[in-house]
């Protein structure tokens, strides 16, 4: 087992604590809309940006202002706004079964090429906390630019414990 | 009670007869596809462009060729549009429990920032026909250019009364 | 009846059988994520790209590098792929009731305007196997760049049938 993939046992909060990931308060929201939305057994959550505080903690484009590992930070920042934001709206990380989708949005330079390895900055938070048994669907995304001048976001739906 | 934003009461079909909004007809597909599909309790929207007859009423860059404040009304024609093809396929706006998801696409110039705002067009009429209590998760992303040159593009899906 | 949109008659599985679609083997992922995720009635696919056997089939930007046909034909690649990764993990295409939604993101050079009909390389292809009665909702985005630098990636969710 690799050093930096803990081995699955336990519950999702269980697995938090042991990772050692300190979880900042929920993010909220720069305009007219909601951080989480519950329906139809699944929770849908705003695109969350790496944020701090209210404040962008990553600024710029990957491959020019960041590079390819600056960039995965970001974007496990954004998921751990992510669950964040979720164990606010649920009490807990036991009440979701796993994520289903993740969709990375990434400000990259026309020539940049890393990006699913930016992108697994988010989906290994994911899997060291709801199991490699439990990964989401993921589609990754280079676009112009991103609110706040963020270099990653990310659209999270999880599904819940029925 | 700030004067544009009518305090929340009645159905949604009653607000959206007092906001005065005249809803055009219901959009058509520019190709092969269906402007709304139902399925699982929800109601998945066919991107919605800033068209009005099957034109584009906005075309252009944000940043460039639109202001925030032409872009933001740009978002509100496409959030005219979806409630156009929502009740054509519903018959009622009041089947509609809530608007679950938004996604805002804009094209947008590489500095440009005032993501937020523009995106508010649609976030704020749909707050104002739903309630804000009922606001939908949003994710916004600056993108190169989307189909007939429009500025903007928004993604909807809406959860279903039972 | 024009001659490219055969009849549709009988199942998606004999559809498939009478378009003489070669289907390769499931797609595999870059990265730490699932190809296939179901949930609520839902199968969510990963974002698509246009590889076969792990490898990019289409490289660069659509209105430079490549023209909208070429991209159409990448569409339908993408395509291919996600009823391959399905049919791999529900073992046949008759337990889908339908095709959902369908994003289609394209790496374009900013004046390129062919949007629609590159979509429709991938919307053509399911309208023929599971029937024109059955189109998805769409959204079509022009991007900087994708992964592995394909000029499309496309994003599917099918409902399943009960």
């Amino acid at each position: 087992m690799v050093n930096h993939i803990p081995e699955h046992r336990g519950s999702a909060e269980s697995r938090l604590q042991s990772l050692g990931a300190k979880l900042p308060s929920a993010p909220t929201p720069f305009g007219s809309y909601a951080e989480v939305v519950e329906a139809g057994g699944l929770l849908f959550l705003s695109g969350m940006l790496p944020v701090v505080d209210h404040e962008p903690a990553y600024v710029g484009k990957v491959g020019k202002d960041l590079d390819s590992h600056a960039a995965r930070d970001a974007a496990r920042v954004c998921a751990i706004g992510a669950i964040a934001a979720a164990r606010d709206h649920l009490g807990s990380l036991d009440r979701i079964k796993r994520v289903v989708r993740l969709s990375v949005f990434m400000a990259a330079t026309d020539d940049f090429v890393g990006h699913p390895s930016v992108a697994d900055g988010a989906s290994d938070l994911f899997r060291d906390i709801f199991g490699p048994d439990k990964m989401a669907v993921r589609s990754v995304i280079g676009v112009s630019n991103l609110p706040l001048r963020v270099p990653v976001e990310i659209e999270v739906t999880f599904e819940l414990e029925p």
